[in-house]
């Protein structure tokens, strides 16, 4: 069986359409959606991530401003920074640009943004909504996962689910949205691997999500015939870039695969828009 | 193999000795522990309730009251009531007490609860910090059969684990407070059920934790040899109480169980009364 690509333009493209309407409505009523991403200290990577936010933002009627704060930037001023764009009616919503200095405590930084301007979903507030299956702003590379898996038209009630990999970013919210639908979901990660376990666990999963960072982690063998195999890994090999999951072998089993790149990751900047709409429309019933 | 039992009341009597010592040195430096419970309306149940919470609380030298609202309580006034101990600073710790009247949104109410205060760890913030591995508040029950499983001296290091039940006050914070300690977690609900596949996954579970509510769901032969099995299902079958998990037949093959009552349920109050120290703290901390 060859898989099926299941690429992130397509939902990407989708998502797009919406929000670009939900943006032309906000704004008919007097209301901008405006998102602010704060970098500190230069960084290449970072460059290129926000020059594409911008881009998309822009295409969709959206105001953005890429805030570029010294390198030297102090917790307590990082604080201050956002505890001013909280307090400011006009923005709708913050990110803070990873990778931060050595002396910024990132999480705590990030923690501090009003959860309704929390685009990214990272603050515990949001996190807790998206554990208790009531998710206003759901992390984006999650929900976007999730979008893609539906795009097959599967019917995910009571689907056998397999999670490798438990960060916060996106294995943990990855399961939620999934026990949120109802799929019966074993979450993995390096202890599991270590016992030789991830295999077995893999081997009886009707969908597989992967986000751990190790090329190739996940080996073709170990796909259910038929499984829908989601790969969020990017890892660069050589001048290559290629998932968690080996993709040739895997293919080989799997009814529906996400390249890499190109699959999984494709859509989440436009669940970043689609955030911003919903935190203007939260902060909006909030007056 | 006859399973060994796992009751409740050591760990409760081993949380109370802490939790006493923690109070004193708390009033020794001016600070009294001080619970609030809110009851809308009469209820047996929720009495016998917060009377064991009362005592439990003053055996300790904990200050404890119950505040019996009207039952025609409307949802604006009671968010009022919780307003007002929010911001009293005298009082560390609120319970909304289950069940309540049916014009009031028990959720929406809890939520207004001041985070700091939370003390059965039901905000969507303590929730999120919960599932970021930063537990504060965790939820009571959940965090009492932590502690039973670990009182049986086990390595949960990548042990196979499996919650039947994926309620927001039992299976999911005990899934993340296992998953913390990189127990390898599958959630199994109804929909497991409903396809046949919970014998499956509990077949392979060294430790099974089920919380659903119907009397004997998970059968006595599923379970594997050797497994600790935590039964938080409280149920009431003729006048009889019988757990979630058929005792008998599961005592043959586990090597720990629950008994019920007297099992799991019985650490809940001395770990609402750990909360509570928790609370006061955290207060402290953020003055």
């Amino acid at each position: 069986m060859a898989a099926e690509l299941l690429k992130g333009k397509p939902i990407a493209d989708k998502i797009k359409v919406e929000v670009s309407a939900e943006v032309e409505a906000l704004k008919a009523k007097g209301v901008t959606p405006f998102l602010v991403a704060i970098q500190v200290g230069e960084n290449a990577a970072s460059a290129v991530y926000t020059g594409a936010q911008k881009k998309v933002a822009e295409s969709l009627g959206i105001r953005y401003e890429l805030r570029e704060l010294p390198a030297e930037t102090t917790q307590e001023e990082l604080i201050k920074y956002i505890e001013g764009l909280n307090a400011d009616d006009e923005v709708k919503g913050i990110i803070l640009q990873m990778p931060l200095p050595a002396q910024i405590d990132a999480r705590a930084a990030q923690w501090k943004i009003a959860y309704s301007k929390d685009v990214e979903g990272m603050t515990p507030h949001n996190v807790g909504l998206v554990t208790y299956f009531a998710p206003r702003l759901a992390p984006c590379t999650p929900a976007g996962a999730v979008e893609l898996i539906k795009s097959t038209g599967v019917d995910l009630y009571g689907k056998e689910v397999v999670v490798v990999g438990h960060s916060d970013i996106v294995g943990k919210p990855t399961a939620m949205l999934l026990l949120k639908e109802f799929c019966t979901v074993t979450i993995c990660h390096i202890a599991t691997g270590q016992r030789g376990l991830t295999a077995q666990h893999v081997g009886n999963a009707e969908i597989v999500v992967v986000a751990v960072g190790v090329p190739g982690i996940v080996k073709g063998e170990w796909i259910k015939e038929g499984a829908i195999v989601i790969d969020i890994g990017i890892n660069k090999v050589g001048d290559k870039i290629v998932g968690d999951v080996e993709f040739e072998a895997a293919s080989e089993k799997a009814a529906y695969i996400t390249p890499v790149p190109g699959g999984a990751g494709v859509a989440t900047t436009a669940m970043l828009m689609k955030n911003l709409v919903e935190a203007t429309k939260w902060q909006l019933e909030m007056k």
